[in-house]
């Protein structure tokens, strides 16, 4: 890393529990770059403090993470619609002491719908009700989609989800058959559930196009088991490039090209 | 620079008008010692959310320098006596959420009248009545030093602080004789009075030691003509390092040795 200086601009993470990935990525950009940044990711018990203490200090850019996506609302002064519209938000830019909060989540599921060509004519079964599922429906409904169930055992979140986004829910798997399945639970995620496939073989087997939102391992059950079936697969890995993409550009103002993120990614994940 | 992860620890400094040495001294420290922290310097228009974001964010250390040094006082949890003392705070340090704070300046000047072996029985002239001035006549006062007169144009903050520490004030030079002379005021600093000698050659001629707290540049014109009547002198360059090693010491835990804190001192002048 390039020596630092009273100019160097910081950039930060908020999160309960920070992981490395957040740090590691801005960080190989700002020297692939030589843009004179420095991110840091951090926790805090106190959030209305901490973002106070974004302001106050101006640090430039503060990333949000779970638990923090839908408390930070109060604390910032404009919201972009589409987190408005989500009510999660995982982005914090500070212009001289006025905060802009968006959701780069959201945009990042957006831009891989559009990329991988998906149908808009296609059925499409979410698992989950939280935060990032909030942003998963509410990409497919933003591009169109029409045929959306939610299932999720959550009798409030899930309900409040479906009827958000004019979409379908059920609290019990509704059997195979939808033509896009996307994961947003734990299942499948490095720790408790890391070896439970998030929908069955018959699930897999009827699709089209599978799609994980758990990003670590980049390689899911379910995306070994989707690859295995030979169907085109979204990863969970691709998400979390993207939003942190995203972030980068609204942080610095510099776009990074695909090759770049895709380096910055891969150093991020040792 | 080390890569950073989520594991480093930051610290920081606040100040009205930021300079690059904090940062410089710090993370060269760091480096050569081989301690997982990084330093930067901030500035604030918002101090006591600065500070409360100091705490929520869990940032081990700040710094504190002009014109936060009184304002400080009433955001923290803990004050050393000799900080206590002179309601002048120059360092910070979080403790899981609980801030101290302390005063480095006094320290280094206290260890500087001690390393120079000044003699108590010499009198002192100290020209100055700001936030430094206080800690050097309660560092001379502590020291022992009885014959102190402090030489301020400003009425109220020169009386105040002559009679906190049995001293003498007077608002016009009172003529060469001190032993010891002490200047505390911005003349012969890098700006409008970088060529205003602090004190008359007489005082000088008359001097037993010159002591210059002014520390950019190294060499004021008082220095450089305390020199050439071969008088012996203290510098304010000696006054920021020691003071800093005392804050890197007091963050890190980790007491730098001399000839570190000469090496980083000079890496933070360039």
């Amino acid at each position: 890393m390039p020596e630092l200086s009273k100019d160097t601009t910081l950039c930060i993470s908020l999160s309960g529990r920070p992981s490395n990935i957040g740090t590691r990525f801005h960080n190989f950009l700002y020297a692939e770059l030589g843009i004179d940044f420095v991110y840091k990711a951090f926790t805090t018990t106190d959030i209305a403090a901490a973002i106070g203490g974004v302001r106050a200090l101006g640090i430039r850019g503060c990333s949000v993470s779970m638990p923090f996506k839908e408390a930070v609302i109060p604390l910032v002064d404009r919201i972009e619609a589409s987190a408005a519209a989500i009510g999660s938000i995982n982005t914090i830019v500070n212009d001289h002491g006025v905060l802009t909060a968006s959701n780069t989540d959201y945009e990042a599921i957006a831009s891989l719908i559009e990329s991988h060509r998906l149908d808009p004519a296609a059925s499409v079964l979410v698992r989950g009700s939280g935060g990032m599922a909030k942003a998963v429906v509410a990409a497919f409904h933003g591009a169109g989609f029409t045929d959306i169930t939610v299932v999720a055992r959550n009798a409030e979140a899930g309900p409040a989800l479906a009827a958000t986004y004019d979409a379908r829910w059920v609290a019990d798997d509704p059997g195979p058959g939808a033509d896009i399945i996307v994961n947003v639970t734990p299942l499948g995620m490095d720790g408790a559930d890391a070896e439970t496939l998030a929908f069955s073989p018959a699930h897999i087997a009827a699709a089209g196009t599978v799609f994980d939102v758990v990003a670590f391992p980049a390689e899911t059950p379910l995306i070994r088991a989707a690859r295995a079936a030979g169907k085109p697969v979204i990863s969970g890995a691709e998400v979390i490039a993207l939003q942190a993409a995203g972030q980068f550009a609204r942080y610095t103002g510099v776009t990074p090209t695909a090759e770049q993120v895709q380096r910055a990614s891969a150093h991020s994940r040792v």
